[in-house]
């Protein structure tokens, strides 16, 4: 872990208040960590609905395949999740400590092995020995409690300098319901259909399909959309509870209007998260939200986009807050995208850099610098080919980056 | 330019002869550099035959348009070249540069417009003012030498710590030819199609269509198998003339195995010049030189091993002297190509770190260690699937990369 709390870091944490029908504990199993809890279980008083989406990566860790097979049961009791070792590319050692981890929980709260979910993050390639946490998954299911949010994130930490919460509610079949989401994720960010490590746990009584619906839906422009060094884990993990507790509700049977006042809040957490996560970059002291317009297409946008978010020169320029607008000139062209070179135009918060293929010809360095200056730095780049359009959010890259991850095994 | 010279550096500069049929010549401009050469102008004696590879960027510089349109003509009579500003992004005002400067070589040496190339290279949207170098080219026309070859090198360095130059010789016709090429490049470097910079001259009496067959395919596994950071320039040039001012030499009609010698020669000459400009990576300590086998096809290799070249946490891994395998593992897995995790297999060096899926039954930390301290790093990866192959080189992503790239343009 980091010395020191990123400076993007949110000036407060959300309140978290409990959700009926989770309960959580933690322990510090020693996994890798030295005075500090590495292990967290949810668990669901009652059966409860789960959808998820998983890193597409060709060579996902134990956990991702064992999460992947449960899940077209629908149903979940336990979530066990450790810190400080990823049990990827671990081979038939890590299919090996899945199944003991899930017989230890199902055990320990008396349910079926398949209504168990687990995930685990940190170094890769190590063989996680499960007896070390194993032997503390009894304590857990008996000590959990309802107001236990903020910890439960710290326990999945890595490089993360703070933990990632957020909570919103929303009126479904006439009740309010909750929402509460926790996250971790600093580096070897690029999620794929999902991302780094992420919980989130509704009240709302709402159908295993229908949540993996609105779930697979929300990941596009939130999760899907951030980026902090282009590398996509072999880890992601993106799953969405749904315990039924609250009282009242009336059903929902599909993915339809009736959902989206909870939609538009799920959505919401969701964004808050990733934007943390980014916001945590490995080494950052910038934000930047790069929106591209005007593209064949939304995919296109999106890709062009990524290209600009994840050019190593155009987040080394805005780590030295140099408005190299050049960079971003040649992100564009390197994207694959169709692009008019002599159509682009390119703003840097509010000041036009750019237009119609050369240097805007009001360009003024000091206000352009003025930008460069902001923690927040909002890139637009305008296509002017189409309607297509994205936005994504990255940081910028420091010697702190290179340092950390220089030495991240020891 | 940086002030110390990579440790990558080639202990030794070619001695580098003459090429029958060209001279050349630099000046010191000031475009942006003080107190060195920035302009270089190289004359064919009699129009030679030429061909060019160019940037894939869908925003190219004016002198990358200005190029391809010339090659469709197939005969050079001079090249002038500037470092310092890439007119790139630079609309009307980037194509009024390029015409004027081709005006003043073409008047200089009385030759056509069209017989006349172009290349730039330097920071990307600041207008080029051609009359600052436009002036000199009467001089350097009339003092033009043969044995020139090194400061051509050094006159078009931008971030590059040494100047990059390599000589051949080939059979050809019953008579040796002699191949003799300079290049340039450091950051913004992953060619696509081309590379940054490079020119090279043959005294070889080959037609422009032959030349061209044989640079198409030469830069494959050359030029564009180098990645220092995986930003694609938009400046990318690499052109290969041929004076024909050999004596004697039998007429060449075709790329065929009458040119095995020359392609040959040519071939190493192009993988000399790369690994020289990736040797010369910003920033870098050690070059990384990544070969997959066993993919689908040739080219899933190549992607495969660009997708490890290109991922900052490998990168970093080998900043750190850090045997991160997993992160090996994390790039092949991303890669969008077929993989399957249970067969994969990786080696640093001689020492095979993971095999079937999992860590190395042998796996010795400090083996591992011993590859990654060295200046030089093999990695290999066997993906288990069909005999796809390929390598490609990249170098370390270090603090002074960051650093470089964080103020380039003052």
């Amino acid at each position: 872990m980091s010395g020191s709390v990123s400076p993007l870091a949110p000036k407060t944490y959300a309140d978290m208040p409990p959700v009926r029908g989770v309960r959580m504990a933690t322990a510090a199993a020693g996994i890798k960590y030295k005075n500090r809890t590495d292990v967290l279980m949810m668990v669901f008083d009652r059966p409860a609905a789960v959808a998820g989406v998983f890193t597409r990566s060709k060579c996902p860790s134990a956990p991702v395949d064992f999460c992947r097979a449960n899940l077209a049961h629908g149903v979940a009791r336990a979530v066990v999740v450790n810190s400080g070792n990823a049990n990827a590319f671990t081979g038939r050692k890590g299919r090996e400590s899945t199944k003991m981890t899930a017989e230890a929980a199902a055990k320990a709260i008396g349910c079926a092995e398949n209504e168990v979910f687990l995930a685990s993050t940190g170094v890769i390639g190590e063989p996680l020995d499960a007896t070390k946490f194993s032997g503390v998954l009894d304590g857990l299911a008996a000590s959990g409690t309802e107001d236990f949010w903020f910890e439960a994130a710290k326990a999945i930490m890595t490089t993360d300098t703070y933990p990632k919460v957020a909570t919103r509610t929303a009126d479904l079949g006439g009740v309010t319901v909750r929402i509460n989401g926790i996250a971790k994720g600093a580096g070897m960010i690029a999620p794929d259909m999902a991302t780094m490590l992420s919980f989130v746990v509704t009240d709302a009584d709402i159908p295993a399909p229908v949540l993996q619906s609105l779930l697979s839906a929300g990941v596009g422009p939130t999760f899907n959309a951030v980026t902090v060094d282009s590398d996509t884990s072999t880890s992601d993990t993106l799953m969405l509870f749904a315990t039924g507790a609250v009282a009242g509700q009336a059903p929902v049977t599909a993915d339809d209007a009736s959902l989206d006042g909870f939609r538009t809040a799920l959505n919401d957490l969701l964004r808050d998260l990733a934007l943390q996560v980014v916001r945590d970059g490995e080494g950052a002291r910038k934000m930047v939200e790069v929106t591209v317009e005007g593209a064949e297409s939304d995919a296109a946008a999106k890709r062009i986009a990524l290209s600009i978010a994840n050019s190593p020169l155009v987040k080394t320029a805005v780590a030295g807050e140099d408005a190299n607008w050049g960079r971003v000139v040649m992100a564009v062209g390197k994207s694959g995208e169709m692009a008019d070179r002599d159509r682009l135009a390119i703003w840097f918060g509010d000041v036009r850099v750019a237009v119609d293929g050369e240097r805007d010809p009001s360009y003024s360095e000091d206000a352009t610098t003025a930008v460069m200056q902001k923690q927040d730095i909002p890139v637009r780049v305008e296509i002017g080919l189409g309607n297509g359009r994205a936005t994504v959010w990255t940081c910028d890259l420091t010697k702190e980056y290179v340092e950390i991850n220089g030495d991240y095994r020891s």
